[in-house]
């Protein structure tokens, strides 16, 4: 039987081949709006087939073209023996947008720990300079005047200037009699041009930073004169369509037009946002001549087209850690072709630069003495403990329950998730918040700690994640050895189906917070400490920011300690990421952790498979931790 | 009335608006076929109007594609109030591969002059390396240890390794366990990598060396671990259609579309060129790893799509004299696309890379005593004088009448031009030779200097070019003031029309004679030399191939001196582009050259217009000299 997967979502569901997609669409909770009764008539429910074929019986509604392109309507369309996925594109529509605005996340973060004023150096600057006028007789041509007036103002003889440059500079030269803007990047002791305008144009710099995660991106638009973030948004990584953690999307990557595809696909989603912002705020985007990306390390691979298959083959080595300084038209990123990107540097297959990014963010960059452990929750969990002296890092692979993903009933942390779940001590019976206060559609990762924690809590599931059978409770639902736990009844529901959580949704819970718990216990093992030596936890994601510290300890994902010694800060990648695009102090900071980080691989440490064993309970075998 | 011009040849003709096309091509001397009588039906007489619009009456024999494309039928065209540039399929098949194969060049130059083996060492070079594997832990990625080994193996830290390339890296290493071939360029002390493969292939490097002309464009394709030429070609500049001098492309590369008009037409021939050389010898174009050019300081601006506006207008700057290294990507050329290509240095608006290239064909090259003096004579003339103390160097413009422009019966040194030419000193009649030995359809260059020469000797042209009106001759047509020498009569050619010389035609040769041989004069009174003074006389360019000394002399264009001082060295240019290619010694000597040319602009020397007037007889006002 085929299996349709609704994207964004990510949602599946495995129907009979000749099932019609909007029974598909209903049974995965995916909402499709057919308010013409699935007459083919007010084409609300367009979708798009990105994978896969279908049975489509067009009235003429569609245009050949749209068909061509592979939409087709939800309502006139039967699955074929075959599997298929659907770009759900209202979906899209509600959910772009939705993403809680990352400019926020800059309060999250230690003032002392952002770039003062006097730390703005930007990779990429400006300088307003003069170039003698040509003389006849004087046997220098344009070039040797530019190069003579450059390297006597930027006090360096090496200069390299692009073809496409030298193309117009005869032009630029005698507009405003020699009057000229270089903007310049100097690397290895080569000062390479980047751009030449006539006149003075030295306020003139824009810079974007960015967050490249598996699930989402994060983009933001900076003044670099400044430093001031004027635009911020956040969309799926459209990657997803091809995998929804890394493992799988190195799979897709292994043929190199597969390869392409995930590179184009990235790059699609980063130029989207970039363009949303040069259209609405009327930038041209030759003027964003500093770009800083952080992202994991398979996200830096895929998005430079390197071939991703080793980082996933013993003995893990990745093709990059410290990726060199390429042009943004090398990379295909929609800024000035010829500026040069930075690439925040990874350290291991799996610890990459989307952590030493969130490094600046705590006060692991500040060389304190104080033991601080870093936590980045996502599909995978890296973590990083350390103070000025010693730095260790590991990732472990979460699995995407935290995000949604796996749980039968589960979504990301989008409009209609069930965010918070109370369960009455006597009836069972939950009462549930969600995001947007619009009816359940399903239930993310804050909310499943809740309702863990509050069913463990009110005795309705044990320590091994069983709902208790001994109690007579509406919400529970026996069959045979396999039972759920109902959280909004279906009368509740858009769908009018329920929304449940089964024993083995909360197994999966279990097992992604006992991966986490036990990779920070070998690392501080590793270096002879436990939890209480630790001044400070820092909790970083997308996800962190609905962490309830107590649930989150109720459930056993992190210890019981003073909840001072707790910091969230949001997406520190993108945070690292803007900070790295203004200061110079902070790219060499991050390059100074990076070097100094030893990446441990839990996969050769005999302790954490015992550790884990040991976690998979509510909270743990071991209850004096929390 | 409109101009009509016809290309290759660059025959033009006006004739009234509304004439046919046929009938101009036939006034032209243009040969086109038209077997079907004119009916449209043989389609023999297909041309493309490449400028201007014409009144193209189809009867359903071209395809409206081909007529949006510009062809035409002359046989059913009549021409508009409006100048049009045609190209003349028929010819271009002709003329192509007419060209005498410049790989014969290399016999014209002293094999002192030539690089040694030992001499050769391309810019771009190979190396076979062994990369360490992978170890678990090592925290080394697959870059680092390929800068590890490569920079152990060349002595230099500083690698730059081009995004394609760390792309592939991965396979590359694990192909045949780390032994690689690395293809580099060492530049500003940075080791650029142009390729990486798998296994030793240090024995497969190819180069191509480069002459852009103004009119002809002769390429070669060599070997480079020995050296050797294994093809050679030459071909039409297709910018010709675009003006025939260095002055109308400028002109015409104002506009910016104009200019990529003119860059991409030069990149097309030579591309069409090496197109042809790796097709019929099967050679992966990835793998010509050196490319060596030579061309006009104009050509070199056209080739790089530099806005060239300025090279003519005072005070005649260029933008370039030292073009830096750039790819073969950015260039355009057919190579490996990230190598690095070599561009003879220029030294002067009108004295180019092809004239640093030719010098080194000379003994100037060779650090010697004695003076010498280098004439490369095309459309420009460019001269050279100096020894090892000194070099001047200067440009005139000839005009194209020693390449047969602007000369009624005037045509390119091709097959069916007249080259040689007998009077007969009584009956004033002339015999002739043909290039190809077949019936006249024109006369070349190295067929008027014959026939100025031997119609001055003979008497029937006085000194300053005028026809002998006093004796009674059959090949002097007389018509009012002016009169005309017919060299071969209506029932010797092809399409019955005389092929004659107009005394106008002889004062545009005795004015090209006369500006080359004034500038020889000038650069000598500059340094306060004379012609005896002189070791050595060079004499350059695909023309000069057929120079013959004494008719030269007699007409004036260059001095009575011992036949032995004078050495024709044919297409010097793309000898030079050879030498450079694989030789680092000669680029070294190049670049020395270069720097030590002092550009003499004729324009701002009042001698050179005095010298001019005296020089506008045959042979000389001062006869002395010859």
């Amino acid at each position: 039987m085929p299996v349709i997967t609704f994207n964004p979502s990510g949602k599946s569901i495995i129907v009979p081949n000749g099932s019609s997609l909007l029974e598909a669409a209903n049974q995965a909770l995916v909402s499709v709006e057919v308010p013409c009764g699935g007459n083919g008539l007010c084409k609300k429910c367009l979708v798009r087939v990105t994978n896969g074929k279908v049975d489509f019986e067009n009235n003429g509604a569609l245009s050949e073209n749209l068909i061509d392109e592979g939409f087709v309507l939800i309502c006139r369309t039967k699955v074929l023996d075959e599997n298929v996925c659907i770009e759900v594109l209202s979906d899209l529509e509600k959910e772009r947008g939705k993403f809680a605005d990352a400019t926020q996340d800059i309060r999250l973060i230690d003032s002392e720990l952002l770039p003062k004023d006097e730390d703005i150096l930007p990779l990429v600057r400006k300088k307003f300079i003069t170039v003698s006028a040509p003389e006849i007789g004087d046997g220098l041509s344009d070039l040797d005047r530019f190069k003579k007036a450059t390297s006597i103002a930027l006090k360096n003889q090496k200069i390299n200037l692009p073809l496409i440059l030298l193309q117009i500079l005869p032009q630029i030269l005698r507009i405003d009699d020699g009057n000229i803007t270089i903007t310049y990047f100097e690397n290895s002791d080569i000062i390479n041009i980047v751009d030449i305008e006539s006149s003075n144009t030295e306020d003139i710099n824009y810079g974007i930073c960015i967050d490249i995660g598996t699930t989402t991106i994060a983009v933001q638009l900076i003044d670099m004169i400044s430093g001031n973030i004027i635009a911020s948004k956040t969309d799926y990584n459209s990657q997803i369509e091809c995998g929804l953690d890394v493992i799988s999307r190195i799979n897709y990557g292994r043929k190199p037009e597969r390869l392409r595809e995930l590179r184009s696909k990235v790059l699609n989603t980063i130029n989207g946002i970039i363009n949303s912002f040069t259209v609405s705020l009327k930038i041209d985007s030759k003027f964003i001549y500093n770009v800083s990306i952080a992202g994991n390390t398979t996200m830096t691979h895929l998005l430079l087209g390197i071939i991703p298959e080793f980082i996933r083959l013993d003995p893990y080595t990745p093709a990059v850690y410290n990726v060199p300084f390429y042009t943004a038209n090398e990379i295909g990123i929609e800024a000035n072709p010829n500026t040069y990107i930075y690439i925040a540097p990874s350290v291991g297959s799996y610890v990459g630069g989307d952590i030493t990014s969130g490094l600046l963010c705590t006060s692991l960059s500040t060389d304190s003495d104080e033991l601080c452990l870093f936590i980045d929750i996502g599909t995978n969990g890296e973590i990083i403990v350390g103070n000025s002296e010693f730095l260790i890092g590991c990732a472990c692979s979460a699995g995407p329950a935290f995000e949604g993903g796996g749980i039968e009933n589960g979504m990301r942390a989008s409009k209609g998730a069930i965010e918070m779940v109370e369960v009455h001590k006597e009836t069972g019976k939950a009462t549930y918040s969600t995001i947007g206060n619009t009816s359940p559609v399903g239930i993310c990762g804050s909310g499943l700690i809740s309702l863990i924690a509050n069913l463990f809590k009110s005795g309705w599931i044990d320590a091994a994640g069983k709902l208790n059978r001994s109690k007579i409770c509406d919400s529970i639902e026996i069959s045979g050895k396999s039972a759920r736990y109902i959280i909004a009844f279906s009368n509740e529901t858009p769908n009018n189906k329920p929304i449940y959580i089964t024993e083995a949704d909360i197994d999966n819970l279990i097992r992604a917070k006992a991966a986490i718990f036990s990779a920070c216990l070998v690392m501080l093992e590793k270096v002879e400490l436990d939890f209480d030596s630790l001044s400070r936890i820092y909790i970083a994601g997308g996800f962190g920011r609905y962490l309830n510290i107590e649930n989150s300890t109720i459930i056993g994902l992190i210890p019981r300690l003073d909840s001072e010694k707790f910091k969230f800060i949001g997406n520190s990648s993108v945070m690292g990421a803007y900070m790295t695009l203004i200061s110079k102090k902070h790219r060499d900071k991050q390059n100074e952790l990076a070097q100094k980080i030893t990446y441990l691989d839990l996969s050769t440490e005999p302790e954490y498979m015992s550790h884990y064993t040991a976690a998979i309970f509510i909270p743990h075998t071991d209850s004096s931790m929390f």
